[in-house]
């Protein structure tokens, strides 16, 4: 088959398709025949050399793909050769076959495509486990979202929105603003030319935000410890504004606060499974009735995941950018 | 009535025994005879000028007290004048009356003396709502308890025996360590002696502590994470090693780990009281049947609370230190 190969870390020209080996399923395993994989941040790192797949993973990177089935291996039940899927991956996405643990499995919704479902894995299994099973946002709640158009953003927004929550954004332009709003987002703050801070506590009469779904890390941990409601909680998934910041414990502790960080792909498969679970209960249904869609910026052949990386790279999208086989 | 009055901030000598009007319940509170209080770390701040009591509180001091019931105010059912108490205070308790919220009050345990009842409040309210409501530990899991021999501390060690926990503590000197090994402490570490991240790693087998209940904030915080396993949950109830620390998100993220940071004496009634009842309804049983005891070190009259106090800042003291009325 053919895979995105990276034979030496660096910019997006690192990225070469080439010829390789197909993968085998183990036990536990189905074989996928990839229609689309996207593009996450950490396939960026990834091929700059700074984020290795963790032991036993795929060295190709591509954290989700959707396609079709082609092969069952032992001891999996549940699942058919020809049955179309999305997956969470741990690596390997950018390529025509990769073999997936069966608990990371997620039937294709309902009125979803086939090709738009590799839209739908990391940012559904992101924002639920941070949003909802880690930071129990509530009804009548406000959620701020960094990064609102981004892929994960577009997703928190919508899922927030469907759960009767109230939803604020950052992003950088007038028009992806506008893009959230077309999403649900109802408090909208251009962070090239608002604070943060005070754009949420006048917007929510002082109180702020009662959880912050952040992707910046150091550069904000101050301000969002500040944009936090009493009981606040602070879900951290990205560190794109640095990894060590100055800590107010006396602010986090006036607010009864909480701080947690998580990333999907170093867990166990029994947390993967337990997440993938959660999201086929709860994210699953609004798909299907249309409540909640995927948001896809574009499709690229995945032969050009190096101008795909470009796209993220100038932050130019709104949503997800796709990586089709063919 | 008399109580203990701080007619200027500074040092012990600041606390005046003094002629003050009586406390009058209002509607939903209880007037208590006070049998006793208890110093906290908290107090001290008071006195000091740097922690106002929260509107409405009482102007003296004291978080927690025992006693009996003299009066009911309107609007409170299931107590009666004469019955034995002790309740969780927002102040007031360095008195010999005090008006309280009756969603803070618990009746006297079977086989607790009225006065050591005391000791009971703050305790079992910080370590349940901290340990096991917010930081959710588990049979099996490992905490760890800085300050093993204060009051929270003695108190944590017993608690999270009796659920199955195996648990580690600081202390600063082998004649306190060897009274939290009495109480059930499995791991014993000198703070000023051992490095308490090396020393915890060897004793769990590389993993780290689950839980870390710490009351040193910004001094410890960096040690803390580190010191945390995957999934852990670090809980910050005090400060006394400064209010703003550097934070490794980075570390952080790597674990999925989470930092709360909580104080009782500002939350609302309605949060005061949801404690007190799962205080009740978890703790209660356990000091019923002697699994878990309230640790006191001494008992001074109520007008020396200059003394209390002293003993406190030199920290020579294992558990909780009384005021007695009378």
């Amino acid at each position: 088959m053919h895979a995105i190969t990276i034979p030496e870390p660096g910019g997006p020209e690192a990225l070469v398709w080439d010829e390789v080996p197909d993968p085998v399923p183990g036990e536990g395993e189905v074989l996928v025949e990839v229609a689309a994989s996207a593009v996450n941040r950490a396939d960026l790192l990834q091929r700059q050399g700074f984020y290795d797949p963790p032991p036993g993973a795929s060295r190709y990177p591509g954290l989700e793909c959707s396609g079709r089935i082609a092969a069952v291996g032992p001891g999996v039940g549940g699942w058919s050769v020809g049955d179309e899927v999305c997956a969470l991956l741990s690596g390997g996405g950018y390529a025509e076959r990769v073999a997936v643990p069966a608990g990371q499995l997620l039937p294709l919704p309902e009125g979803v495509g086939l090709v738009e479902a590799a839209a739908l894995p990391e940012v559904t299994c992101t924002v639920w486990s941070n949003v909802f099973m880690v930071a129990h946002l509530r009804p009548g709640e406000t959620l701020l979202v960094h990064g609102g158009s981004s892929g994960i953003g577009t997703m928190a927004i919508q899922l927030a929105k469907a759960v009767g929550a109230k939803v604020a954004v950052t992003a950088g332009s007038k028009e992806k603003l506008e893009r959230c709003a077309e999403l649900g987002a109802d408090i909208l703050i251009n962070y090239r030319e608002q604070d943060f801070v005070a754009e949420i506590k006048e917007a929510t009469g002082g109180a702020g935000a009662d959880v912050i779904l952040d992707n910046m890390g150091a550069k904000y941990l101050d301000r969002n410890v500040r944009a936090l409601a009493v009981n606040g909680r602070l879900a951290i998934i990205g560190m794109q504004g640095g990894v060590k910041g100055e800590l107010n414990i006396g602010a986090l502790l006036a607010k009864r606060a909480a701080i947690s960080a998580t990333s999907l792909r170093a867990r166990p498969l029994s947390e993967k499974a337990a997440i993938v679970a959660a999201v086929r209960e709860h994210v699953w249904p609004l798909l299907t009735g249309g409540h909640v869609r995927p948001v896809v910026d574009r499709e690229l052949p995945m032969p050009q995941a190096s101008e795909a990386h470009r796209l993220l790279e100038e932050s130019g999208h709104v949503g997800k950018v796709l990586l089709v086989t063919s």
